[in-house]
């Protein structure tokens, strides 16, 4: 797969995390030459929090995790790359318990408190018994890199997805690594986006959960390739406690200000890069909503924008066709003031209140739209809501990654 | 445009209606050598009804059409195809009283029952004045076909969209003609699916209504291409009442019952037509959903599988990729069982009761899929809701026709 014409030059350096061992393993199950496994053991006492798929159809790794997720502590989270173990049944549940059944005792702890996540194909019965083999050497070769752990969960991605942030919390400097895989909502065959995100900060569970949940609002929750939503999703938040700052018990603390940024630099940066490898992406498209009536319906409003083909296919095109922007805000049909929208393009005026300005020239937002990056920004004069999204272009290489290659 | 290879051979046979006269002419306000305006009169005590857009954009004449259909009775319709006199303010509605008024001279009527529906681009200022010339010969030349009809109110289609049905109100014959446009829900720069029903029969305006609602949630309603919604999606519904036959008073009279199901064949009909011509579309998709716990909660499963790329992509690559059905189910996150869902494509067994089929053998399918109709069956085991929605492929002809070439 050739790589993103959006994609960073390199993967970023990311330090070691104390408290976080990471190991790579290749079962061969369905790719050759390169690892399909992952395993980060936790320190005891870690901290954990997860996010998890919406899905009605949320594959069998999924349920299991979610609910040692609520528990707040773990000792290690398995992944494999390959088969998504989604709508398997009750062989499904049965391959996950054979998981963390064999891995417990390698790892000497109690299969409640593995975590398992599956990318892949959905609907094929997942055999544990070709995964298990590999364990022994997970456990015991646990020196891999960030870079390593990050390649080994790849499926249809054209780059391994890394980012770092430092910060203090109560004058205490600790570190925050992040690694992602992800390339459309859903990938053809494959599934799911899958972030990991390491910390030595000594942080509470449910404080952890809450910082999670508010960073993944502004990161992963923005970001849109083609409005399909994974049967898979997961984001793991692991603070393994080694970096010794005094633990803050309360989630509004302002101690905890610095590490809440840091963690939403880190979720973000992980959550742009899957959307610049956003399958057939030529463009990054920012979108801005502001003056609706709440975050939540400019929210809505970007994404109708973001998900909508005919403004996609426009962006693909270079083509400043607001019209189409206009269509995707008013498909909604939730009562939006149509006479109170203005729209902007690159930083260009187009639409105020409702109309088309004055003395529209098409020339500079013509050439905005030849760049990589696309701004559009909506103004909805009805609130104080606001809202930012994510998403890219909509191309031929879209439809040749889907629809030219047969599974 | 290249003739969508999914449509029909032939324009059919739609005979005159009595009380209905068509008039078109060519405006050149967009397009060469072709009629691009419709003007279609009616008798005086004819009943109308109206279904429009949903958009909190709506266009300028579908806001002043809605009030007159909500009368019951109009005295003709003016259709420019070319300019969607969306978005365009104050200036929009201008537009819309320069054409009816000067219409209403010519017609020597009030201009408060003169329908409007416009398709074209959206935001550009609509200039009345360069319609309005074209009038006199509207309506001094009335005598122009279905067919002549049918060409005139195009934009992006491939062919002209008719249809006809004969039936009986209480032992009268009743004609019921239709003609539609429409490519996408929104087409590339032009806007908007179209529908004009006229028929023969008698019958009052409430109860037209209510027949229009009804037949137009199983033709209209239940077709997507592509997701997105336009500005002026208008459905007219007239009855010149020249057959003859008793006025049913009451909605749901069993006299009503062969009119009824008459009108939505031929809705039906269109709407199907619609899809055939959707952008790049190479297959038509029939998705029938039973078992949900609603109707509403089946079309809106129907939809997510009929709106998901990930699905349109795999079915335009000839994939039997029924994972991403699974998904699209799941997206909605409605809590739908998922240990309750079976599939079937093309009438064979792929999953049952949230797992593959034990002996599941592609060959089959594969083979279905290859072929211009494809038909997906859910079962999801909760209730008796069903729903029918049709759609058609995502293909590089739609990233070809939205994309590709600039406005």
């Amino acid at each position: 797969m050739t790589r993103s014409p959006l994609a960073p030059d390199s993967f970023p350096d990311l330090p070691p995390i104390a408290g976080i061992k990471l190991g790579t393993a290749a079962s061969g199950m369905r790719y050759q030459g390169r690892d399909d496994l992952l395993l980060i053991s936790l320190a005891p006492e870690s901290s954990v929090a997860g996010v998890f798929t919406q899905s009605d159809t949320a594959a069998a790794p999924v349920d299991w995790s979610r609910k040692i997720a609520e528990t707040g502590t773990a000792a290690a989270i398995i992944t494999n790359a390959g088969n998504a173990n989604a709508f398997t049944g009750s062989r499904g549940d049965d391959a996950v318990h054979d998981m963390v059944n064999h891995l417990a005792s390698h790892l000497d702890c109690d299969a409640g408190a593995i975590m398992v996540a599956s990318t892949g194909v959905i609907g094929e019965p997942l055999d544990a018994a070709k995964l298990v083999p590999y364990f022994d050497r997970l456990v015991t070769q646990s020196n891999a890199s960030w870079h390593d752990a990050a390649n080994a969960i790849l499926t249809t991605d054209t780059f391994a997805k890394g980012a770092h942030a430092k910060c203090m919390i109560d004058g205490v400097p600790v570190d925050i690594c992040g690694i992602a895989k992800g390339s459309g909502m859903i990938a053809p065959n494959m599934a799911t986006m899958l972030g990991y995100i390491g910390t030595d900060a000594a942080v509470p569970a449910d404080v952890l959960a809450d910082c999670l949940r508010a960073a993944n609002d502004d990161s992963f929750n923005a970001i849109t390739v083609d409005s399909d939503t994974s049967t898979n999703d997961s984001v793991f938040l692991m603070a393994s406690g080694m970096a010794g700052n005094p633990l803050i018990a309360v989630a509004n603390d302002p101690a905890l200000a610095d590490f809440r940024a840091a963690l939403t630099l880190v979720m973000r940066d992980l959550a742009i890069q899957i959307v610049r490898d956003g399958e057939g992406a030529t463009k990054l498209v920012t979108i801005d909503i502001a003056g609706a009536t709440t975050n939540a319906i400019a929210r809505q409003i970007a994404l109708a924008i973001a998900n909508s083909p005919l403004v996609k296919t426009a962006i693909a095109g270079e083509d400043a066709n607001w019209g189409r922007i206009v269509m995707a805000i008013g498909k909604l049909g939730i009562g939006i003031p149509s006479d109170a929208i203005s729209i902007d393009i690159g930083g260009y005026a187009v639409a105020r209140d409702g109309m088309r300005i004055a003395d529209y020239d098409e020339t500079p937002i013509a050439a905005h739209m030849t760049g990589q990056m696309i701004d559009l920004a909506v103004t909805i004069g009805a609130g104080d809501g606001a809202a930012r999204v994510w998403t890219c272009d909509l191309t031929h290489g879209y439809i040749s990654i889907n629809a030219d290659y047969r599974s």
